[in-house]
């Protein structure tokens, strides 16, 4: 009966936080209030948790940000610039509509909308929707602007060369041409911090590179190129932590390419997508780990919800 | 064409907000965080226009809160035990499970767990899980002994007055045994606060008053007496305001009352429910407007995520 | 090492079932695509799960259906009462909507809308939204017409027995004015399957009552009169299963009353809620299992989907 | 009053089906059965609707198929795979994944695991977790045993051409080496269906480029070569069809490339993904229309729930 009984002893409370709310006025500080939250239960906790982790990241960690193009579309952009600018973040990983947007809002900003909308209202005025966020479409007409002699001049560069570039140079390059301070490109190529960007022709800048190549069927982009660099930063890093916004290709990118040292020893994931379906996209930690894409899962955490509202509660430990 | 012209000129571009972030850091208040999320666009706008529901709301409505019992659960008791105290809600509608843990929680606090633990281990060791919470079985027997001892007192009340309490009634009772100031209870008794509690034999409590009807035959509870007092105060409101946090009976009580006045004049709901299901907990306020629950979709707002994180950042809205 | 080795062992591939797709054409009988999606893996391999337990439960146990009243919004209404028809399930918990839409049913169908109808125009014709189900307020002129006397009659047995009525005897006496075989209360009543309904003043049926009891003061319902007949039922069974279709107070009742026997031996779960808020309704069988609300998890499984679309796929292993 | 008279007709009961459910046997066809869900309600009709959705466009649709690499490590394989061989679809779009895993299972198959197994276990036996299904990592040895080989063919094919293979070239090579009348990629091959492939440098067949170009790095994959064959599919056909099943850069590029032509023609989305986030993969038919990625509203629907139950349910009416 010992035994059992030193199961019990294992489970003793003591051992154990205890659950509390605590007194919130509007003067509270968002630290504080974060920080409160780790006793509050649900995905509260799940917010206090993940401070901690990126505590134990900001100390000796090469810190990977990854995110979804819809983000950029929120003004989730802003405060990615920030961090880029801070050098706060060593490398991104993202899809390519981040791209386009970042170029866009340097010069033009997008609109708040509304969910239900009438699209095809919208359609008529030619105004395109993002969830509640509306882009009139002469954003789409200012980067055709901006990308068409891009591609010529990169063009130049790969007839001198001999050689296609690869999409984190074309992002480099693009962050030259941008001149706004609020830009995470601009920041990106100013701090030398790499974009890596594996699905680089879908989307706008996709098909403005399909109008570009009836004439200049030559030009292309080696998709292969940046796997060197990539492979290299993660090898070379005495540890690496995730910070993973949203689910896709660049949530897999990061996660698979750090299999290569035996996965990442931080991450924290924040998603709105489900376990249930075996997609990437909702996959938690754990199952990262059956993979080598995580570690451990003590460093680990996942919190449930939109990126808008958990992320700006991150930030400041990011920022620090 | 000078239609088209003209619904053109309508969606010009000056007469919307323009999406933009803001810079962050850790001395940035909770209000100041809650009102720049506004121009974030997706759920953190949710977060800014709720707020100017609720300074609306606060002006000249009855306010209606209510709650499942997992966010009793959480540390948001203590949240909402504040908004209590401070007379910044006039109504309470919850299920039986806030009843219980309300009460458990002025004597012994619940654990801060973990999703993931083994189920079969904490049943050997008498802790029931809700979610990361951990809740030892002792909390039961405590509740045990509060509650045989105050239906006893409340069956000798039935047998003089002759008639059966109401959940409300009860409710109120049992406020005046609670000496806790992190209670709800204890607020909304001295505050006289109603709390309705339609399903009100739900959870341990229905299991308590079971075994005390073992011998205690007689003893009932008159679920349709507390009809006439809700109806009532929604009649006598100049206005009304829902506080909706999740669904359940709670829920559909105060939005289907509120159907005898046309509907809520203002209402926030929080909610990780989804729509496709036709669910009334994951319905949103639109919805509500069809049956007259809402009375019109402008001042309403529906904000996705989980309460523990979204609530603390609406709350210094209502406590003002 | 010889541990290890043990350990690779107890994975050896052949112990697994292999992951198989099927051919499929438009022929083949639902019973063959239900079986065939146990190797589909995700969701498909929780249908084929929950039909070895369901296989299982039909053998020795008392079954026990719970579900949340849109479901009887929609057809589902007539493949349950193809249960109970079919004496296939022995206890139904429900919330009181699942009372009041049956009824309507049995005079006046409900209609086949669309998920994104203008509301405020659905407020002036007058017709009720459910998702995509639309419910013109006719139906509910005709549930008072119904219910008025109905509740005159119960008054005059209440005055007669010097009794409160409880809420499964109230439903068993509608289930008398019902003359549709299409009708749950038809047939719940002719072959005595109790339908439990803890929360019956909730919805219009409450508001009826409330408009009933201001003539008529002293008619009253005892909640807590049920939950002696619903213990009985659990103490009395060999073995109890659950189908629990949603959550809220049905799912709870059915959960938290099977604690007197240390929890379903048997369940089977369909659910779109999530866990990570902790609430009640998305909880999972092992946390179930935490609370001896549910035995083991091994005799359980939870479907992640609509029920519109899931439940269909297991009634025929039930009717069996 | 003439006017509000008028409306009220436009709201005639009969201009509308009514919900109502079906009897149930286990002998009923998937054929009946799906089309008896229409009048069901909720996701159940969204079932029916995408059935007829599907009929019309298999009249006169170039019909694409794109799906994420889950649904490619479950038993959807071999259904995709039938759909191929029958010509039912004509183009695919897809993530790397599912290329990688349809040539892993030509030889070896993936096991039916567990959603809740302990991932450090796993890890430790080195077998990776999707969900439920598991993929012991002797599959990745043999995957890599496929592909090193096929990469130095390759290589030699551009030095002899002078010219960088194209992603959906690169599959239809690959096809070429499957012999599983099971796989995706043999029949795509045999019956010349185009699987495009924009983020061909994720995942393990990423890293196997990787490892190739250690020592071959001048060998390398154009992605821009893709885009004028895809146009060119979208700019030759009548009308377009697309089944969208999940969200990710496989469903992007179907609807952002149909861009060119001012959207499809008919579409039907299966997805697990919330709108509340602004997410692409959450999207809806209806914000499609804002960005002329989908024509009109009217021929699309989106069915929520995981693919592996709803796709075997649709997939009689592509087949056929």
């Amino acid at each position: 009966m010992k035994n059992a009984e030193n199961k019990r002893d294992n489970m003793n409370e003591d051992k154990f936080e205890k659950i509390k709310g605590f007194s919130i006025d509007s003067k509270m500080t968002i630290e504080s209030l974060a920080r409160n939250m780790k006793y509050m239960g649900f995905q509260a906790t799940q917010i206090g948790r993940s401070i901690e982790i990126i505590e134990k990241m900001k100390k000796d960690s090469t810190i990977f940000l990854t995110f979804t193009s819809n983000m950029v579309s929120s003004g989730l952009r802003e405060i990615f610039a920030q961090l880029v600018k801070n050098k706060s973040v060593d490398v991104i990983i993202t899809s390519v509509g981040s791209i386009e947007e970042d170029l866009i809002k340097c010069e033009k900003p997008f609109l708040l909308g509304d969910f239900n909308f009438n699209d095809s209202e919208l359609r008529e005025k030619e105004i395109n929707r993002i969830g509640n966020i509306f882009v009139p479409n002469d954003r789409y007409i200012h980067l055709e602007k901006i990308l068409q002699p891009f591609f010529a001049e990169m063009f130049e560069r790969q007839k001198k060369t001999g050689k296609m570039i690869s999409p984190s140079e074309l992002v480099f390059e693009l962050g030259k041409k941008c001149n706004d301070k609020n830009s995470i490109l601009y920041w990106a190529t100013k701090n030398k911090i790499p974009v890596f960007c594996p699905g680089i022709t879908d989307g706008a800048l996709g098909l403005q590179l399909y109008f570009f190549k009836q004439d200049n069927k030559e030009f292309g982009i080696d998709v292969t190129a940046d796997m060197n660099q990539l492979a290299d930063i993660i090898y070379d890093s005495k540890k690496t932590g995730g910070i993973i916004l949203g689910g896709g290709i660049a949530k897999h990118h990061a996660i698979g390419a750090n299999i290569v040292r035996g996965g990442f020893d931080y991450a924290v994931y924040v998603t709105t997508a489900t376990q249930y379906d075996g997609s990437l996209s909702g996959a938690r930690t754990n199952e990262g780990v059956s993979w080598g894409k995580i570690q451990k899962e003590i460093n680990t955490v996942c919190i449930e919800g939109d990126a808008t509202i958990i992320f700006p509660l991150l930030t400041p430990f990011l920022l620090k």
